[in-house]
């Protein structure tokens, strides 16, 4: 096995309050369980990696869980990121502690929440970036759009380079930002444009000799914390350095304003669960299934009802559409319309200092 | 003070479930709260008796809960019902026991379950009810209907008898069972009705003569238990004789078929809380109002919404018209217009062997 992974795990996910939390974010949630989101990442690239080529990266809070999640990665393998600076630092570090063990490594990068259906499906289009990857590509997987997101970056894609095992690949022509409702519903007729899924597979040479070029200092930063990484002046100088480390993530830094960009359009009902309902959206088995997670539920007359519960017995009578999310410490019943407001309810929290259940 | 009171804490309340539980009635609930509702009948009935003038009769599996709600009684005074029997053999142990006390105590009983708003327009209501106890009439106390509930038995008013501090006392003419909603209606148009609050004061040997005279079986038996009640053979006969008794209520047994009744109409903002959405009627400060009971409440468009709790957060979003139940082992979401069917979920929850959350 060539391929190298790193599993970026950041983010807060505050639209998934309660259950997410600062000290426990969407990644840790078992969404749509029994696995966690990260225990999932990690077992769909099982069979294309191992565990001694596998890297977690993660906030201080959180490498804990994280080893714990995974137990069958070596505990050096959960690396802090002392704190947040986009994925250009991250995943450019990640890329570092790779070439260290295989200069000429296959590297992949995967976010650890995000959903995905179908493994098997996943782990094609892996194989068919790797191939696009060997041949010198930084490489990204993109969905094929279903609707015109505005929540997510767009690919344009170029001409097709080659074919492998069904899966076509094509030159990169540039990455988007998110666009407006008007632009994205141009992307999505034009057939041209991908979702952006933040997967990335690169030689790891290639990939450092682009950090070099495009973001010499952070590449300068990365190569000074890995020379001492095997020493006791780690802590101490990640704790120094890092923080001076520019904002920056892969996208903008690297991907935008490389040349050979190769991308593989796939679809393996990838989804990033921005909020309840699209977590209920996408486990919903038809129009107006309830949907439970974690909990048990007895329901009359109950119907397009997401219950994420702690195990308990949920009961509903008389109800539609409404998000239940039961945690220890704060229950919140929200109708589906007004999942993306729970994002400013846990910032008029935040005002009032309620830091406790934050 | 010549009051003697017995406080009758049955019944179970199944439509205020999952709150209200086989072991945990609703008397022993904080509705509205913070005080349970035996607590609260306890504290109105105060400033009128005392704790050693106070009897409850509860069932075995909650005298030890009583106990601890009412501290101030004397724990022999928690009298145990070894099965529910109905009202008539309940208040006719209590009429015994009060009578070894004192052979001519006014006595009065009143249901542990009931809401009264005003605890001095109640104590007013019991005071014109002593007056025409000691004139030797079993009094009951009824509530002026406020609209045409067929849930209720109602009492037909004789002709006025006197009056005292504003309260006029009438001759009761005769007991109804629940009406049908003509019938209701009818009633509450004639202005003859009052709704029947399971409210009785008597003179207790008046009462023991009328116990004799119409259920002799019951009285005779209840002698028996009396007769070894400070005994160490109490516990033994009361297992042998109390499940012989009949199951009869003091309305039919004794109140429709006596000749000299009187009773008392007083408005206290009396309510027998029969189901969540009856709860919520009750508490809201106006329509729409949401209401909380025992727990904090973080809302954002929401209305018309009972959330009763465990102390812990509630959040909603974009809700109306709810009922929120939050238990230990068990969360209820119910529109308020079902509330009466959670009744038929916790039989069939029953049929599926669910006791332990019943």
């Amino acid at each position: 096995m060539r391929l190298w992974t790193l599993i970026p795990a950041g983010g807060s996910g505050t639209r998934l309050w309660p259950a997410s939390r600062k000290n426990w974010p969407k990644f840790l949630l078992p969404l749509p369980g029994p696995s966690s989101m990260l225990q999932s990442t990690w077992q769909r690239l099982a069979p294309l990696t191992t565990p001694e080529q596998t890297f977690v990266i993660t906030g201080k809070a959180h490498v804990q869980a994280v080893r714990e999640q995974l137990p069958m990665l070596p505990p050096d393998h959960v690396i802090t990121e002392p704190e947040p600076r986009g994925t250009g630092p991250a995943i450019g570090l990640g890329a570092f502690l790779i070439a260290r063990h295989d200069p000429t490594a296959i590297m992949g990068s995967f976010a650890a929440d995000h959903y995905v259906a179908d493994p098997a499906a996943f782990a094609k289009a892996v194989r068919a970036a790797i191939a696009a990857a060997e041949q010198g590509y930084l490489t990204t997987i993109g969905i094929p759009p279903r609707y015109p997101e505005t929540g997510y970056g767009y690919i344009h894609l170029g001409e097709p380079l080659f074919e492998q095992n069904g899966l076509r690949v094509f030159r990169g022509r540039g990455f988007k930002e998110k666009p407006d409702l008007a632009t994205a519903r141009a992307f999505v007729a034009s057939g041209e444009y991908v979702w952006n899924a933040s997967m990335f597979l690169w030689r790891v040479d290639i990939f450092l000799e682009h950090l070099r070029a495009l973001l010499p200092e952070v590449a300068e930063t990365l190569a000074q914390i890995t020379a001492v990484w095997d020493t006791p002046e780690r802590e101490a100088v990640l704790a120094e350095l890092w923080p001076r480390l520019p904002d920056v993530t892969i996208d903008t830094g690297i991907m935008e304003r490389a040349e050979a960009i190769a991308v593989v359009p796939a679809e393996f009902g990838w989804a990033d669960i921005g909020d309840w309902h699209g977590l209920a959206q996408l486990l919903a088995e038809h129009d107006g299934a309830n949907i439970t997670v974690n909990c048990e539920h007895v329901g009359v007359d109950t119907h397009a009802t997401l219950m994420y519960g702690r195990k308990r017995l949920v009961v509903t009578l008389g109800i539609e559409n409404l998000i239940i999310v039961d945690t220890d410490d704060v229950l919140l019943v929200c109708d589906r319309s007004r999942a993306q407001e729970v994002r400013a309810i846990v910032q008029e929290l935040k005002r009032q200092g309620r830091t406790d259940i934050l």
